[in-house]
Formats: structure tokens, sequence, C-alpha cells
């Protein structure tokens, strides 16, 4: 579709034609099949997270989401557990036998998140975090790069770059709304840029519908979208109580939510050819 | 999902349950079906809307859509063949038993549009003609109300009104991207608005992915994705032969791209408990 | 500043390397003085408006702004007097002498804004309203072309082209503000786009605080930016009482912030080595 | 203007009345006068800092600006000359008894940019970067706040909040240009946010005309538009040879050029009632 020298090298297909997949324990991302991440925007405390992660466990979904260090907009907002939720969020997921994707801030913290985490998530707000990028494309652990909130495609390929360029070619694109003048929904989840990233990038590509629309009635049919867009997966956020979540209520689903969505997803992917990961066998731990 | 008095009112699920549905020959728009609308950007002569007429006719696409009236941005860039090209439409479809849907841009020809159309477009440059609304609200056939390129939902649904207001009550909503800072799209497709518009408003939502994306290739993406978010039909730009197209042939689809989509629709909407309206009996003239 | 071949033509300083000037009843646009062109959003009754303009008149003002025709994003908001307004409007302006400029919305109405009005108005709703931009490139009298909301500069100035290029060249363009994320002001005031604008083209260029920030007290600071950014000059709202108004009141000046604008104003050109035109002498009737 | 409440407290004028005033080496910013901040985009080697350091000194400029770690889009791009950097510039500066203003962009390297600057900057794709923001709350020298390109004001206050709630109240706000759709400028410069910032904020808050419209033209006229929107100061890029430079030369001013801009802002100034501080008298070292 573009045939203008691009800026980018290591991200694009001309450099690497096949598809990247991540492997992760039980599952992996990019492979074709459609991964689900799932959790709380927030750690909350043990119970919440062990809650809500056994019930991720049944619906069989491999990666657990959750933040434990939480860039907040107001220094006067709940900021996150920080190492106590990383250490709770492991806790869970290795009962589970499920993986960690969580948000690392600074490059300080790089050693202590990758310690806990399976996947380092760089936030919409770090995406030009220059300094961070180079500190994760020296670690040996895949890292989902969330697409800043005002950022072009060919810059949010860019920030991939500075990732693979310096050794660490394990990284996911998360796309998770832009900022635009529309205010009835939280962000402008831009969908159009999912084919066109898998057709000039051989990254897999994530949709947070959750983040995107900021509205939990449209987490179903945006992630359907998604994945009819051609996306590798989606990441929600679920939480076993909504309305007293800490942060983003307002978007995380209600239990029974998520097994309806899970079971919409499983008849759409496969009319698409596609299967969820969370229809492949469950490796006991 | 929004509990705040809202500014528009006959447009609203509140003031009407039941999904509006527009009866045309052959067709509905808001049955539950998905529509199919499908044609060149423009009109540019005979052979060429016949050819494109002929083929679409043969996929049972049931609306034609098609430029006469040009909005172009310079005003040296091809105008439309203006009432030649409602005329050549018009036989066109008839030919072939199709319907018609055409843009309208000004008050003065909204009679001379209405005698040869079935549904009168209102192109995204005047969704805010209050005039020109006005005009169509007296009207007895249907309008198709692009949205405004920086329009917000609110904005978009308060020119609904307009012509609901003013007594008729046959409008179709058309998302159709909207202006944002990226470039690597034409403009940005706002699928979340699809939901959302469905929750708060009786209209049938149609989306166009043609101009949504600017980009061929990502037209039948979008389009299914379209359908997963909810909406009624889609509108598309198609070609006898895109790169002598007068305007906008980088996103017009070959004939060939055409009938793919067409089957993967088909399989997609099934999936999604729906069907196409080309799959539906065609009726003879 | 830009040497890429430009998309327009008559509207470009290498078309016309001498400012445009735009002659009026004791006053001109775009001759090196400042221009201050004052009254009301609308036209609300025989009071509101002469008061108002008796109030301008002894400040000088010699151009008297107001909307008969309102283009109102609700079918519910009051929508002008219409032609009671023009009539009003033009009461008002000869019994002070001044000249009128007021909104044309539609094809059908230029013929009877044009009776009234010294200068018709495009509103930024209708700047790619292209029907109507030819019509008023038929017509004898200066155009103030509002920028669209979304527009970029070069889409502008293709509006203004489609004037010029139909005959009509007394054309003046108006900076009001785009559409951006921010909401702490009703619209982001692209001052930038001023001194861009008389680097390009010939064409005289207003700036509209009032609609650009929706907030009274940034009136005159943005005024006296405006002028400092090398504007021609300025449309501000003015009311008697606008917490009464019926449009438009949280961004209307008292009569004393209005005057004390002027002195502001009087010493900044004055430091700009130009003139306001309200300090020309003011030619009786 | 605004009467909401507020989500920010330490960085509103209800707390705090009087206006904040940073005092620096020669000079304060915030305390009635206008500063003027100026140097090359990056430092490129000894020679080039030294001839602009001294350039500057000579228009009696206090405050030297250079970017020693540059936080640039590609990973290809040049990358400033870091440590060595910040040595040349704070060489450069003591000769010629000036104070230096230089971008740190990451919590790691904190501490060795505050051993050679005076003012420690953040820049836009870091003003949400908290743990960043956290550790400059506790240092002992100012910190300049760059708008993040897509951050609403509200967000912006927030980020400064951080700082003061940390301990350090020495902010200084710099509008640098949002990210709208408009391209003919690199970013739109948002002057209406300056008389709304002095409104709500005690924060001193400098304009950067450079970044903000990426045109060595537009530097001159939006300069004077800022003070007389009401900014504390100006920063603006200026290179001994800006076809030379390494990044930004484009909108570099020419020396000749950055006289011509001192010259008019000392007129303009003084007709806002204002002072430069390179009118001031010369201390010398």
């Amino acid at each position: 579709m573009e045939n203008k020298r691009k800026p980018y090298q290591l991200v694009s297909r001309e450099w690497k034609k096949e598809n990247t997949v991540i492997n992760l324990k039980n599952t992996s991302i990019g492979n074709g099949n459609i991964t689900v991440i799932a959790g709380p925007c927030a750690v909350e405390n043990e119970d919440q997270i062990f809650t809500i992660c056994e019930f991720l466990s049944k619906q069989n979904v491999k990666i657990l989401r959750g933040g434990a260090y939480k860039p907040r907009t107001s220094p006067y907002s709940f900021q996150g557990l920080k190492k106590d939720g990383l250490i709770l969020m492991r806790q869970a997921a290795d009962k589970f036998n499920m993986n960690v994707i969580t948000e690392v801030m600074d490059t300080n913290l790089v050693d202590e998140v990758a310690q806990y985490a399976d996947i380092l998530q760089v936030g919409t707000r770090n995406m030009q975090n220059y300094q961070l990028l180079r500190a994760l494309s020296k670690i040996d652990k895949p890292v989902m790069l969330k697409r800043g909130m005002s950022s072009t495609m060919e810059e949010w390929l860019l920030a991939a770059e500075y990732i693979l360029s310096g050794g660490n070619d394990k990284v996911i694109l998360c796309e998770r709304g832009i900022r635009t003048f529309e205010t009835a929904t939280r962000n402008t989840l831009d969908l159009s840029i999912v084919p066109l990233l898998k057709s000039v990038s051989h990254l897999p590509v994530i949709v947070d519908p959750s983040q995107g629309t900021g509205i939990r009635e449209l987490v179903e049919p945006m992630s359907i979208a998604a994945v009819a867009a051609g996306a590798d997966g989606i990441m929600v956020e679920v939480h076993n109580q909504p309305e007293e979540a800490l942060s983003d209520g307002a978007q995380s689903l209600y239990f029974d939510q998520f097994s309806g969505l899970i079971n919409k997803l499983k008849v759409s992917t496969a009319a698409f050819g596609r299967s969820l990961d969370v229809e492949t066998e469950k490796i006991l731990s």
C-alpha cells in the first residue's frame, strides 16, 4: 500500500517477511490464533486479584493483565500497589498457571518488573520515552508497546524500532485508541490501523477496546470488530466488582459479560478461520 | 450508557424504541440484514456506469452509489456530470432493477436530485448545512446523512434531528471517518461510534470504509469489522478501472476485490446471525 | 516558506503581489490599518441592535456584525430573526453610518442578504459549501470566508479560490479557531496561520477571538495577539446584556470591556507602526 | 472564568495568589519582565555552542538553551552529545555568564543534568512521565515543563502538580504547540492557553514559537503575539548555520533574524508596559 521509503527498517515486512511469534507459557501471540489478555485495570488487593485470576483461569485465559505501577493523571489518585502488586499478580498467575503482563513506567523499574512479569507493557504516555525503550531493548522478555495517544503509525513503528534496534525483537504492538475531538468515547479506537500495521510490519497487533472506548458496553462489539480487522488478540479489563474498582470501573466488564464475550468471539473467530487461544488445551501446571 | 439529558429527542431510542427501517425497491435498510451499497465515486460516462451497474447487479447488489454533483476541494477538479450524471445513474439502475443513492449539495438541487434518486445523500461537508437539512425534511424520500468530518456524535444526531423535526423520519446515518492527526489513512474510521449510535438512536447506521480509510486494501477488513461492530450495512466504492478513475481511484475496489469482499462478508455475517441483502432473492424487473 | 507547487492560484502572492484591499463606506480592510468589526452574536430585537450599534458608533467602529440567519447546532435553539433581523441591522447601521456584515447560509438567501449587507459572511460550517461559494462568486459584494473548524490552510485557500475563480476577488479570510482535543477553550485559535496566510496569499485576514476562545476574558489578550501576529483586523462579539444574550453570551464583551479593548489596541497597534480604523476621522452621514 | 471544582490545587491561583518568580543568576522568570531563552536545538560541538553563546551574550540574553540528550523520533537520528554536551553548555554559559536550560529525559539522568543545568526541562514526550516528575520534585532546581503535544490544560497542570506536591515549587510552564490536523505548521501554537493559564495558575508561562510553528519566518510574529497574549517569556532556537544544523534547522533563526526579533520585541513589550530581561543591566562575571 505504501511505496515511499520508510524511515523504519527492522520492524518492517520488507526486513522480515514472516510474522513475529511471541512464545509464552501455554500460548503464543501472533501465531494465527486470537490471544485473549484480561484482568483488572489495577491490582487492588490479594482477594481481588486472586478472585479475578481464578475466574479467568476457568475461562482458560492464559495472560493476566493488571497494573501495579499506575500512571495516573492526578498525583492524588490511587497510584497502584507497586512492588506488592507485582508480587500478588505473580502469585495469582502462578497458582492458576497464567502469564503476567504489567506496565513498566521507568528505567529504574525495568529489572523489578521483569522479575515478576512475563510481558512488560509500555503505556501510552511513555511510548516516546526513549530511555525506557532502550532499557527494554536490552532485556530478554517480550515488550508490549501501546500506541501513544497522539502518535502516528510511523512514530509508533519508530518507537518499536528503538527496541528492536537495541537487540530485543520480541515486540507486540497494542492499539488503544487515539485522542481526537470526539468525547462520546474516551478515545477513538483506530481499527483501520490494524490491517495497515499487519501489512507494513511483521509484529503482532493487540487491540485494547476497554481503554479504546472507555465504555463497558462497547467492549464486546469492538473486540469482535478488532478480530475482524485482523488483530492478533485483544486485551480487556475485567473486574469482580467494577462499580467498586479503584480505577477505570466504567470500562471494566462484569464476569458474565466477559463469559458472553468469549462465547461470541469463539463463533466469530471460527467464521474468520481462526481460533481463540482460550480454546486450546489447557496445560496443567 | 448515557444518562445525562440528551439535547436530541426524535432520533433517540427513548423516543422510539424500534429500529427505523427504510424500505426501498427489493430491499430495506435497518431490518436486520446487512445492506451493501456500491458503485463508483463519480459517474463519469455512460459506458462506465452501465458496466459497473451490470457487474453489481450480477452480485445482486440492490443500491447503486455514484456522484453526479461532486463537492471537490479544488475548483479545478472534476466537478461531476451534474444532471447528465443523474440521468445516467437512473437509466443504469432502472435497467438492472436497482436503487440509486447520490449526493445533494444545495437546496436548489433538492427537487432535481429527488427526481432521479431513491436516497438523497448529504455529504460530510454539508452535515451542518441547516438550510439543506430543512429542505430535505420536507421531501418524501430517505436521506443518508454522512457524519461531518469533525462532528461529534451529538452534533451529528442533532443534524439528523433537523430532518426528523421537519417531518421526514426516513434518515440513515453514515460513518465515513473523522479528521484526526493520523495521516497514514485518509480519515480515521470511528467504528466505536456504531454500537454507541445503535444504543442511543433508532436510526440505521451505514459505514463507508472507502472514504473512511482511503486505501483499497483496507476496505475488506474494515467492512467486516463494521458489520462486527453492529452496522446495518456498508457503502463501498467500486470501479471498472480504478487506475483511470476521475476521483478517489486509490480507494476504489477492482471488480474481483468486490466479489471477494461479498464472499467474505457472507461468511462473517452468517457467524453474527445476520444475512447480506445481496443474499435475498433477486426480484426481476 | 513553501516551495512546493501550490494547488491554488488566484489567491496566491505569486499571482498577485499587492495586498487586496476591500473598500467600504468610511473604511477599508487590508489597507494597513487594523479593522475592528463588532456587534452581537445575533440580532435579537430593535432595542438591542440599536443600543449596541449606537454604542459602537460612539467608539467609531465602522462595521457592525450580527447574525440574522443563525446556523445552530440544535433545531430547537433560537434560529435568528431572519429577514427581520437583516432589516433591523440595516436600519441601525444606516442611522449610525456603519457597514453591515452578516452570515449567508444558503444559495437561496444570497440575493436577500446581499440586499441588506455590505459584506456577506460564510460561516465555518459552510466553508466547503461549494454551491454557496459559487453563488457568492457572482455577486459584487465582499465575502468574508470563515475557516472551516477542521479545515487545513490549503482547503481554506481553495475554498477562497472558488470565489475568486468565479469572478469575485473581494474575499476576506477569517480565522475563528479550529477543533482540537482541548476543551478548556471553545476552539483553538490558530494565530500562527495568520502570518503564514499573509505570506502565501494577498487576501486580508481577520481574527475572531470571540468564537476562537469562547471566553470573554480571553478576547482582549487574543485580540492584541492577533494584531501582533499580523492580522488585518479583529471581529468581536459585544452585547449590551451578555448574560441575557440568546446565544454566545459567555463570549460577548460588556460595553466597558470593549472600550478597554479599544484603548489597549490603540497603544499596541501604534507600537507595531499601525493604526486602528476607529482612530480615523469619522465621516458624518 | 472557571468555577467548577478543579482537580489541581497547589498550582492554582486559589492556593497562591502571587505570581511564582523563578530566580536565576542575573535574571528572574515571572517577575513581570519578558524572559528571552535562546540557543540551538542541540549542542553539536564546541565551536558551535561557543559561537552561539557569545552571540547571545552580546544580545544580553541570560539563558542559554540547548539539547544534550535529545529525544528523537527515530533511533537512527542524531541523539545528542549527552554528557559531553552538558559540559560544553556549562563551559560556554560560564564563560559568558549565562544560565543553562536543557532537557532531562529519564530519572537516571536527573542528577547528572542537575549538575550542569540551571533549569531542567521536561520535554513534550515526557510530560506524563510521572516517575520523572516525581524525581524532579525532589531536587532544588527549577523545572520547565513543556506541554504534552496532546495534553489538555488540566492534564498539564496536574503534571505540574506532581512536581509541586513532591516538594519543588519552582515550576515553569512552556506552551510549545499541540498536535492537530493542520500540517501547514509543525504544531498548532495554542496562544489562548496563555492568558487562561495565567488566570488559573500562579506559575510562569513561556512560549516556544520555534517548536510551535516549525517555520523560521513565523518565529518573530508569534513571539510578539505570545507576549501580547501575556506570556512571561519566549524560548527560541538560534543557530550560527541553520542550514547545517543536525536537527530542527528549518525553525532555527539566523543571527540577524534574532537581533531583529529582539529589537521588535523591545518596542512591543514597551507598548505593553513591560520590559525584556535583555534590557536589564548586564552583570559582569
